[in-house]
């Protein structure tokens, strides 16, 4: 093995200039929040010295380091990935948190406002940042709301906190225990967090919290962390992640069979495919709504393909 | 092996029917939460059935199941009690959901007010009900607050909280996502979830939840998951649970050389354990405030010793 | 919500009558190791149950339940798949083993060869099953070798795996501790254990041994548990999961624009793109052994489209 | 907060001097294992800092730094110490490594003998280290087997690990696939890793296996990490630990109860706790072997205290 003991030198630890370079630094992140790098260890240098333990000396020449490191991604070989670890402190509005938190392979120390007065901010909404419901994805929005709504609601917003603060000081101010103080403050109030995770869990969660169908808020933090973070951290990694992970296209069984069946040009095959799996109507037509058709349409349509049961 | 295959009968599961009972049926807690069990697999026969294997044909005579699970317990064997699993379906204020979910061993669906309304309840604390912040400890209370003010803080949270349930109402009517209407919720705000746990597991969550140290709060669902469902389910590992982990008393290293110099009648090498590790003055006295020393104190008391620096 | 305490009712333990038939009966896999069910909680009607929990009110109408399954799975909404848990007892080669365990979100207890004596059984390979070593594939395995040259193979396994039995029960009968006995044993020894896991994670354990690059003797243990248990115990969930997981394609981004341009009738661009990704000479020419290239140029043959670096 | 993004400055990288001058050189363990520190991330400060972020401008002047540590570990505030983080590379006997996997919290990457040759070095006992079985605790070792008959032991050994290791290189030499070939290595074969775990985890993984119930090949290495390794990295921390849960004393309900009535004086009370917890006959004899009183007698004893049940 390249590093058998008998061969062993003493180590530098692996330092990466460009998180050194903002080690501390709060990234701005919606009105009152950030992100800072507190520690990190490894790099992608760690993730393939990782795997050249794994796959002994056999590895040595065969591969160069982004080769491999692109193979392991690419094949879901991620115990290498889980040997750079990233420490963070962070500044985030509760209700984000409330959403944050929930993924568990992670490391947390939040601040306690059990034994602390809660941090006096709360994150307000501008006017013009209003979303609307969506009207046909239940857990999303869609839109703005018209700014001179949005004004309405932004005063209205500033003085329910105002009054949710004071309500909270008047509390503590008359012996009210912490503990019980805080259980009506707004869930937009900011909390902070120490919060550790290793590259594999991380991308895992921006692969989560990146994606659209996130709330805007944690997919603004997740933008921060992944963009102006881990592609820094671990360059050669970061750009297989987008290349496999983000940029690429899943298709499955059926979408395959369908798309095989129009690039033989049998779009009559394709159409039978999605009326087994029950797509379209007894007579071929995509009447009902089904999510799983048009998720599929739309995939077809990202290759320049009009799905017959669309076509005139 | 006892259950070697070619002696493997086709298996019944396992059931417990003081939980078959509760199945399902709420069990309240606070103003408007409650704990009901869903769903749960295994049993204290489960527990010796994992253990059985672990230590194969050699078990088998030599002990009953209560020595057994006790032999476990007391020797942190902790896997067979992972063999066990409970799922509970809860209604919990955010404020108390945000203390639960830092317990990551577990799996969770909660209610999700991106997709649907908020439920429409929030945790009301009673006239009489208010705590008092501690003056020592910094993230406990202590007391309570006089009924008469108590009255006011009851009916200023009442009005605070029909004040943000009109908020939130009228951002939805007026279209704004639920994603984002939700964001000025107070955290008394109920919400419901699954939650599944293994018994190993669930033991730990207890004994963090059902201590002093915890909020009052989160302490009457440990209480009642506890006490109302663990000990019906798994009657003779709870039992163990009690007298190990719950009623039982831990002694430093420092502590133990104390009591036993007291016990040796020796309190002068006591005295000089407890200066040496700068729990007393130069002179042998309890001059400032120490916890640990506080602590050891507490522990002696418990023994019926009074500590030398405190004699008079 | 469906369930609300008001109108909770006692509950009944969901079942599912085609495991019930086969718990506790084992299926076989290799020439001496099993895959036994001895419990489980849950079913497909588990995972809507958590789901609607998770949605509130609003799904109850909108989608039925294979519907909901799909879509779960389909966009990684991954923890009502957790809220199943099953339970086995199984035996396996400790060589097998050691890859078992690798999988860390599953509860285990093995039988102990500290405390009992190993058992009496080592996986034997037959002539006709020697593998021959690939000699593209570092870690694989290619067609097999002679029968002839196999028998002598498994001849000389048997010896030798009687003679490692004979120096540890010769130890054990000179008094040596069993911890210690043990250390010369093959890894073709059997062990046993209980393995209990979410459905969530086994589905991911699956994905990974059921995978052609898994081991062939792992690979039986993950076809038997996939397709004789979960099919059953969870029959939508596991035609879900065969849909999207392991009948799709998944293209990366640069496969993706080479797909796209080649549908537009560009191969120029198509060309370009590999070139760019370092997959082709100077002059376009597929030169090097290059694995990225490779997997495309799999992933064009299946769509029927022959790459333009490899037409004539 | 001490650290507010208004006054957050450009951190440097926390490092410990006396980790950084062993960074890669092996520690010698067994006859051809090692430990190797890798790389690490925090120290006894870093444990620091994540606590003040919990407990915010509270903490700020209360408690100095090691004050802090012991009360956070005295009370199972167990988070900070997840804030650090270490990696090893380790060489272990596959046995010893069947049991390290066991502690699921950890990172790992393994060598792979599916993809290199398995390495070439097996554990050798010593003439004088085999261990006798113990005739009363069915899975430990008891003294020594005697060095005659353990120079005899040792050479078959050498025999039998020469012969599995010819057969090994004869089956690679006949072109058996390299996953297939090594199914008869001895578990007493080397293997290596990476092996990445935070403070916590690690503090609970030695205080298992450090403990004289562990098996002798593990606690040793357990030994090095802790006493040469941890006791550099996090000294504060380790200091503690070994205080409160290494060198400390644990008594259950009923052993509480006995020693508290023997404190008062009152042996009668105490044998009626034992009775009742059916340790002794109904005559107050310990007569039967039971485990849990041996246990209590031999708290008592290290207390100085006969237990009435063994007093003339």
């Amino acid at each position: 093995m390249s590093d058998a003991p008998e061969t062993a030198e003493h180590l530098q630890r692996v330092s990466v200039a460009a998180i050194d370079e903002i080690l501390g630094v709060p990234l701005r992140v919606l009105d009152n929040g950030f992100v800072r790098v507190v520690d990190y260890m490894g790099s992608d240098a760690a993730i393939v010295q990782a795997a050249r333990v794994s796959y002994g000396a056999g590895t040595k020449r065969v591969q160069d380091d982004t080769g491999l490191i692109r193979y392991l991604l690419r094949h879901r070989h991620t115990t290498p990935f889980e040997m750079c670890e990233i420490k963070f402190h962070v500044r985030v509005p509760m209700d984000t948190w409330r959403q944050w938190i929930r993924h568990r392979t992670a490391n947390v120390n939040e601040y306690s406002t059990r034994y602390s007065i809660a941090i006096d901010a709360a994150q307000r909404t501008a006017p013009e940042a209003w979303r609307r419901q969506s009207p046909v994805n239940r857990q999303g929005s869609t839109g703005l709301i018209d700014p001179t709504l949005g004004s309405e609601l932004t005063a209205k917003e500033a003085s329910f906190q105002q009054a949710s603060r004071s309500l909270y000081e008047e509390r503590l101010a008359l012996g009210v225990a912490r503990e019980q103080a805080r259980k009506d403050l707004p869930l937009s109030t900011y909390t902070e967090a120490y919060w550790k995770i290793d590259l594999h869990n991380l991308l895992h969660f921006l692969s989560l919290r990146m994606d659209d169908h996130s709330q805007s808020e944690i997919r603004q933090y997740a933008g921060v962390i992944g963009h102006q973070i881990v592609a820094k951290w671990c360059p050669i990694a970061w750009q297989a992640y987008l290349d496999y992970q983000i940029g690429g296209l899943h298709l499955s069984e059926v979408e395959l069979g369908i798309l095989q069946a129009l690039l033989r040009n049998e779009p009559l095959v394709a159409t039978q495919l999605a009326r087994d799996a029950a797509w379209l109507s007894e007579r071929g037509e995509a009447a009902r709504r089904n999510r799983e058709r048009d998720e599929c349409d739309a995939k077809l349509l990202r290759l320049g393909i009009t799905p017959p049961w669309h076509r005139p």
